[in-house]
């Protein structure tokens, strides 16, 4: 244990807040009071706006309008309104993101309709990395669709590329290391040999900059609970390129994929664009309420965001370096061109330490079987945040506090 | 035309109300003053404990406990605890209900998962009049998975049964004309074939008795935002006889559905029991809606349910042909025991009629191309709403006003 002095003053840190461009950002949001929140990147805070609206859609449009509001309040249009409110964040056209199915229930369509472009080949390259629920997914796909899964190596994915690739699947940002791929370059890897470049981006929509046209990305997926803060559970985008659209073979055919869902016609026939991503009736609730959250980012470039969202984790690193460099790794890399919207420490004791930091109210998380995270939601979170959050940090290893967490955590469980 | 006097009068409506165990139920929901709800069986009404217990998950446990709230409020096992209340509906173990995404999904993972339980069978029976998502699924499912669907006779389904089906999927009430298939009894024809009974209870649920163990059933779907109250899009339940548990195998391997999601171990495996039907992280906003919906069956009997109900389709059908006999045909069965919760009328200018109809403040709907559909939701329909009903279904065909509401409609579209 080697704690030294802070690089900067908590003076120095309410000082970069107060020019930051995203000041009073974080009154859009309901936070809990004495609570330092790092675990946006599992699920974004509560934006004021949605409670309100809401109320106004169990009231107003479901309670008073009945049946009559699929049409009076566009609930047949929400996933694709929805879905234009994020394309920019991603670097999209309006018309080409659709939300709607949970995460993985998204990515199963796409794996199997982008693998399905690609007819002659049949392996999907995944890191082994990735979040599990891509590599679960992936390995129902490929049982059921005879496709062949191949693990690449996280270091250099192009390496595993050949001519019986179909599917180039990788996570823009690791959910563990909060280290981010190379999106454009990976994708010209991908397109150079043949194959389709297919992008999860849970960890990075909505605070890192993703150029999917511009990088002429094929596919990409996201979560909407972690930085753009829809709610526990609320659906994923998908975003199709628009040249792969009027191909696109969606295994889930069903009715609110239909070209006229309401002419019930006994054969399906898939309406133009993205929105053939559809299957079921759209989650009007969540859409409402993800809608609402969306807010919170009007006015504000994902340019804007990034820089704050660095200026964050640069901060983090530097006083972990400074005052605990000795007790924990940063695994999250150090260049900024490589780095998302979370900083990583390995400590062998790191589910302690994050017990031990939430009973001190700063709320990471741990991830098997050693790591602690900490993501820095630039919308809501301040450098006087990480001041503090290290502070704590200090506070939790001179006490060993984490060591008598881990042996409580130890006794409840057995 | 030839309408004549009705065969009660509405004092004695009024009275049936007054008599009936349900009497008081409907202040439970939110109805709009002034208006007849004859279409729960499109979207049931608005529950009045739904939007506090909206609030309480918004501001509660997503603002004030965040993350936490996977744990501390259990969103972990909301999927669970719902499919436990929506059991005894459907005459199944407490255990063995799961709740999560939305029917075509859900469809999608049981028809294939059925499939999977007959191997070298590849002939998936459906009827021509079921639910459009039902055949666009199958379809979906028939393609990649190189199954053939075979359309029976929906006056004989257990005709195209053969040693080459694997499933046959019925819905049990078809949305269209309000027929009830024999659950039991075609179940045991398919049993009889070596095929497995696969039953859709979208319009079923919550207001017609179903009896799964009972009868033997192997799966069931059902739609949760209909009789049961759940609000738009609200996620579909799926139930698996326990003796097709420990083989299940759904394509949608996602990590909700696996044995230790958090373990985050790099491969797949399904948790015992329905609980693998998950895909991804459960809709919290969406299922605590449906949880506090479902507050409006504590204490009701489904057999209690029923009978009011059939009260009250007996007594639209009789007023309906007692004074526009000659003007609509009741295509619904008039035998109780064929009939579901709902009333269809076949007429030419059924559109006009519904149009009409909502005008004067009576909310059914049209399903084309000439069925005028009304559902009586049993909670909250009463034997008034009936009267008064039919009362403006003679004004419209009176006044002619179905034919001027179909070309106002007219010249709307061109």
């Amino acid at each position: 244990m080697s704690s030294t002095a802070p690089t900067v003053t908590r003076e120095q840190a309410v000082a970069l807040d107060a020019g930051s461009p995203l000041r009073g950002r974080r009154e859009l949001f309901e936070l809990p009071a004495g609570v330092v929140y790092l675990d946006g990147n599992s699920l974004g805070a509560l934006p004021r706006s949605v409670a309100p609206r809401l109320r106004e859609v169990v009231d107003r449009e479901w309670g008073a309008g009945l049946i009559s509001s699929w049409n009076t309040a566009d609930w047949v249009g929400l996933s694709r309104r929805v879905g234009a409110r994020i394309a920019p964040l991603v670097g999209a056209r309006d018309c080409d993101v659709h939300v709607g199915d949970s995460t993985s229930v998204t990515l199963f369509k796409t794996f199997v309709a982008a693998a399905r472009l690609r007819p002659g080949r049949r392996v999907i390259v995944l890191e082994p990395t990735t979040f599990p629920t891509d590599a679960y997914v992936a390995a129902g796909v490929s049982r059921a669709f005879d496709l062949e899964l191949r693990w690449c190596d996280p270091a250099d994915p192009a390496a595993s590329l050949g001519d019986d690739v179909a599917v180039l699947a990788l996570t823009h940002v690791d959910f563990r290391s909060g280290a981010m791929f190379d999106l454009p370059g990976l994708t010209r890897a991908a397109h150079d040999a043949g194959a389709l470049a297919h992008w999860d981006l849970c960890h990075s929509t909505g605070a890192v900059p993703v150029e999917l046209m511009a990088a002429d990305a094929d596919v990409a997926v996201g979560c909407t609970y972690k930085y753009l803060n829809g709610g526990p559970g609320s659906p994923a985008f998908a975003w199709v390129h628009p040249r792969h659209q009027p191909g696109w073979d969606q295994p889930v055919t069903g009715w609110f994929g239909h070209a006229d869902p309401f002419g019930m016609a006994p054969t399906y026939a898939p309406v133009d664009g993205v929105a053939r991503m559809a299957s079921g009736t759209p989650p009007v609730l969540a859409l409402s309420a993800l809608d609402a959250a969306l807010d919170v980012f009007d006015g504000v470039g994902i340019d804007v965001l990034r820089e704050a969202s660095l200026s964050l984790t640069d901060l983090f690193i530097d006083l972990v370096d400074a005052r605990l460099g000795s007790v924990f790794e940063v695994i999250t890399p150090r260049a900024r061109s490589l780095r998302g919207s979370q900083v990583s420490l390995r400590h062998g004791s790191a589910y302690g330490v994050v017990q031990a930091l939430v009973a001190r109210g700063v709320v990471g998380d741990f991830r098997t079987p050693d790591v602690a995270r900490f993501g820095f939601a630039p919308l809501y979170v301040t450098h006087a945040d990480v001041y503090d959050a290290v502070e704590q940090l200090v506070a939790v290893v001179e006490g060993e506090e984490h060591l008598r967490a881990a042996y409580a955590v130890r006794h409840a469980v057995t």
